[in-house]
């Protein structure tokens, strides 16, 4: 597994349910979202303008991925605090090991420089990756539970202090298992959702 | 890092903050709970009995921690249904490797043969532990952030298909970011929080 192989096995548009639990606040905050990920070859013209942003050569990259997103926060506090963008990630494997290298994004938020950040593929063929700012930084962990469904986990840090975790589970749309997700349980569903407390209760909470 | 020293570093009293998603259920639950560590020698009477259990020879165990709980979740629905419960598990490295190996666990829950297990520590020195139950297996994730500051992240499988994936951060009782853990935010805390949002928002929620 490499880094475009996972970018891949991403592509598509997926419904992404995400809990973030503040340090600080001992309340989590959960919001949804649509993300749709699409593919970029090695030598597509956003792909290049952002090695030369960084100033890498553009036939040092891998390939890239562009994401957009659509989300809503429940402590978003008016309508005009929507959580839509997108953004351009462009990988650049280090020379020796293809999974791990530089990741490349664009300009970040609110800052002048443009964001660079490492990613590797870790032992589990989970991605992590690593992206710095001025005040900032973020570890996020992917892996895919199925085909179907990607498990996402991330800490932010702020000042050098831990600051935030999410966890988003996210799910293909259009796939069985979307289709299945419901705001209300069937009976079936909620004998499956009591079962699996009282299992994790057992496992230590 | 090892299996035990991970126990180590684990000992002590925690709150924990768990957020799970019902991967049928468009929400999710939350709850706290406080979680007590205690390490135990390898020739700790309930490691040795634990390992006679499993039939394994105890001078092959090479600890085991003592987890108790008392927790509570949001759907709870009465007073009795409480979380609270304690467990023992004992740590048996592989010969050839003592980064993993068996996980021997009590008896778990509503089986009359005891569980076994897997542990590993993953090339992050994250722990994970895997745990397979007649119907339902766990897949458990556990790495610190800082010394205080645990992150546990979990997958529930039943008959084979996901069910749940929950995300616990954990502080340490008594450290100085427990204490600085509130109820509501004061409004430092708070600007803290905005800017963190808005940060991961440039990340591709």
């Amino acid at each position: 597994m490499d880094g475009m192989e996972f970018f891949q096995l991403s592509a598509g548009k997926w419904r992404s349910q995400r809990t973030t639990h503040h340090l600080a606040f001992r309340r989590a905050e959960t919001g949804e979202s649509e993300i749709n990920v699409a593919t970029l070859a090695a030598d597509h013209p956003q792909v290049v303008e952002i090695c030369r942003l960084h100033q890498v050569e553009p036939s040092k990259a891998a390939g890239g991925a562009l994401v957009s997103w659509q989300g809503t926060m429940a402590w978003d506090r008016s309508e005009e605090e929507n959580h839509t963008g997108s953004t351009v990630m462009v990988i650049v494997p280090d020379q020796d090991n293809p999974r791990q290298g530089r990741l490349l994004r664009e300009r970040g938020y609110a800052e002048i420089v443009p964001v660079a950040g490492r990613y590797l593929i870790d032992d589990e063929d989970a991605l992590v990756l690593l992206t710095e700012y001025e005040t900032m930084s973020s570890e996020e962990r992917f892996c895919f539970v199925s085909s179907d469904v990607r498990m996402r986990t991330s800490t932010v840090k702020r000042f050098g202090g831990f600051s935030t975790a999410s966890l988003c589970v996210e799910t293909r749309i259009g796939s069985d298992l979307d289709d299945e997700r419901r705001e209300t349980l069937v009976p079936q569903q909620a004998q499956d959702v009591l079962a699996v407390r009282q299992f994790q209760s057992s496992l230590g909470w």
